[in-house]
């Protein structure tokens, strides 16, 4: 069956071009508050196209910007997928960055160029078009599908978490498939299997109550600025460990099959040394590049400020400072053990002589999917299928909240596979979506509904 | 001699307020580039005084505002004094903090509020009055007097120093004498006969071109912010000691007679911190609190900047950050080796995984007048026959660039005198200098005249 399918992919690939078109030219760009008609319109084109297919698909409130909803219906075996994507898109920043509108979709060198192409309209139609494949050639899904398009991930999906919470029953599913994330270099499709997660702190010292003149007062009372140097400092050691007690003590190391797979990966230290411009490479001793990116626990400082930072001198002891200071973490470490440990640490290291405060900005898990498990072989093998190439396994250092949260409300884990280049420019102008990825992605979304059948319900 | 001297500065009390408020009222703000009329009228106001008393003066161009040199001719014997003091003001702030106008100058509970009452030109208007009474009576000084009143204290004399080396022949002296200090508390006049140097430094680091996302980066580049805070941090050890190679090695402790001075102060180490607001004092381990304030050196953390400082969170990597940090600098410390010892541990402490610029915005001399000097108990002994009281011998935690160029240009220490009070809102609004102060600080001018006729020349 998946031949036909296949070969209807084949038959309406410049079909598929134009429908991409279509809809990138709707204007869905989340953190505009004036863009009512265009979310409302990016929403019901995906309803419309769901529904055209034969897949009951709906609009569902959520608070904010709307998301779509859709549900095959109960499938003859195997388990549920439900695929999760987005219709909103970043804003387009400065106009004149681009070469062509960002909402004008143009075409050149076998690339589609347009606000969103890559992220994510034009993934997540990879999965909307391989059901449509799916149904226009066989009338039935081989699984069954759900589908949960949401028009708030470009300003940090603040309601999506109620949202499932308030429909973890019409959302239940064993699998959660994704396809919002990129492939590891040209010519390698790559599943994401993990994500970090995010602490993010505020730190703020005083001193005097007022800025003291450094050489009246200079001596007799602890400079705010010179103690948070200090406090900070000594929450990192000379192997660029981070010394808060236990903050290594849940790090799960890369299983074998990990870094089997990690290491297969073509990863050219200075290459990406270049594109930063960094001086060097640094980080925790003792593990390589690409490990100490995807599979280690950071600390960083996000912000200094405190006294005087214009032009010159101004001789004051400050009365005043902070600093912003996130942590990224791997699996197994417990966001809400970490941020206590880093408040108990900071504490520890701050003497008597200043006032601390500190404040928690953000408390995210990190994720981590098993690159052995049924369903990831499944999707391993439909991106092997859809683009004549294995994939590579990767993790990506960022943090999205929402997995351990599927993992966590629906009981599944989320697959990750992505079709985009990293260097799309997902944020930035000139966005694309290369057509061979395109076309790979709806053959791999439409392989994927097939090697799922052959797993057991998680 | 000095009884007729006295006794005419007794029958002139009320005069001689009307003369000083006369003197307030002319607006010598020198950060205004628009009172030029008020600062000729200042500076003439001063010279019309000296030459009505019988001494030579001229007003002189400096480059910048005017300032008023004078020279009483040569005496009969011993030393010359230069008299140095300043005819500008600070700006007067805000007006809605002034209980009566800043130029408008008023009596209450025997105190004159103006601008400028105590810094400097009541001050110095003490030694304009003493060398006039000794002229009205005896008709003739004990020793030779030069003036030099200059109208660019309060933006930094920024045409001083050329201006005393064009004319270091005309500006010769033994000892210059300056009324531009305070006194110790309420009942205790005080020669302060030290203050600090000054060496000021911004670092500023640099890794990434552009902030980098946190997640999808972090853990392969130095942070910027996180490599700053180990290198200030380490220029300082956990007793507060500068770490710097060599800043010690030229500290000079102080004397057994400074000891002595300094023990004898009544200083309430509980008050002073209350007035800081700070929780604790602290500073340098084995030192007590006056000796870290006045003679020790210290490094200080000005300002702090780089990377996210807004509300909230940002996960980035700053591309850079930077801190300013000075050091305050005691007797025989050399700025230029300080500041050369700075840079070269900066370096040594920052890693090749950032990139390191410094800037150096001061570099100035501490200075230190030894209290058993000839000229420093002839001083003495001046302000107990002015104050009816001994003095206290004090140091200044602040930086005097041009007492150690006095004694490099012109080979002559400088004797501080100090009449006004420590909480006189010198730069603040509701300045004010009580008038038995004034007085006294007449009597004590006169006397100084009187006592220095006993020194050799210097």
């Amino acid at each position: 069956m998946i031949d036909r399918v296949e070969g209807y992919i084949e038959a309406h690939r410049e079909e598929y071009v134009s429908r991409l078109s279509e809809f990138l030219r709707i204007e869905c760009v989340s953190t505009d508050a004036g863009r009512k008609g265009e979310m409302h319109a990016g929403a019901a084109w995906v309803r419309n196209l769901l529904v055209g297919a034969g897949v009951p698909a709906q609009i569902m409130d959520t608070g904010g910007w709307p998301c779509v909803v859709a549900d095959s219906g109960p499938a003859a075996g195997g388990p549920t997928i439900l695929v999760y994507g987005h219709y909103d898109v970043q804003p387009v920043g400065d106009l004149a960055l681009w070469d062509s509108g960002p909402f004008e979709p143009a075409i050149r060198e076998g690339r589609m160029y347009a606000r969103g192409s890559a992220d994510d309209k034009g993934q997540a139609l990879t999965h909307l078009l391989a059901v449509e494949a799916w149904m226009k050639t066989v009338g039935r899904l081989p699984v069954r599908v759900k589908f949960l398009i949401e028009g708030e991930e470009e300003i940090g999906s603040p309601n999506l978490l109620p949202f499932i919470r308030r429909h973890r029953e019409k959302l239940a599913c064993d699998y959660v498939v994704i396809s919002d994330t990129a492939k590891f270099d040209d010519n390698r499709p790559a599943i994401t299997y993990g994500t970090k997660g995010l602490v993010y702190k505020e730190i703020r010292l005083s001193g005097p109550t007022n800025d003291l003149h450094s050489g009246s007062f200079g001596g007799t009372v602890a400079n705010p600025c010179n103690v948070l140097t200090r406090v900070i400092a000594q929450l990192t050691d000379a192997d660029r460990r981070v010394t808060i007690p236990g903050f290594y003590d849940k790090v799960r190391e890369l299983s074998p099959a990990e870094s089997r797979e990690l290491q297969k990966l073509p990863f050219d230290e200075q290459a990406y040394l270049g594109t930063l411009g960094s001086p060097a490479l640094d980080g925790e001793a003792g593990y390589s590049t690409l490990v100490r990116r995807w599979a280690r626990p950071t600390l960083d400082v996000n912000g200094l400020f405190g006294g005087f930072a214009g032009e010159g001198s101004a001789t004051i002891i400050p009365a005043k400072c902070g600093a912003k200071v996130s942590m990224r973490l791997v699996p197994d470490q417990v966001p809400d053990e970490i941020s206590a440990a880093f408040d108990a640490a900071v504490r520890a290291l701050t003497p008597a002589t200043v006032r601390l405060s500190i404040k928690t900005f953000a408390n995210a898990a990190p994720y981590v999917c098993p690159i052995e498990s049924a369903g990831m072989k499944a999707a391993a093998a439909a991106v092997e299928a859809g683009f004549r190439t294995r994939p590579v396994f990767i993790r990506e250092g960022g943090t999205l909240p929402i997995l351990p949260e599927f993992k966590k409300i629906l009981g599944a884990d989320s697959l990750m596979m992505g079709f985009c280049l990293p260097n799309c420019n997902a944020h930035g102008p000139n966005e694309f979506l290369v057509l061979e990825d395109l076309w790979a992605g709806i053959r791999t979304a439409a392989h994927c509904l097939d090697r799922m059948a052959g797993v057991g319900a998680g």
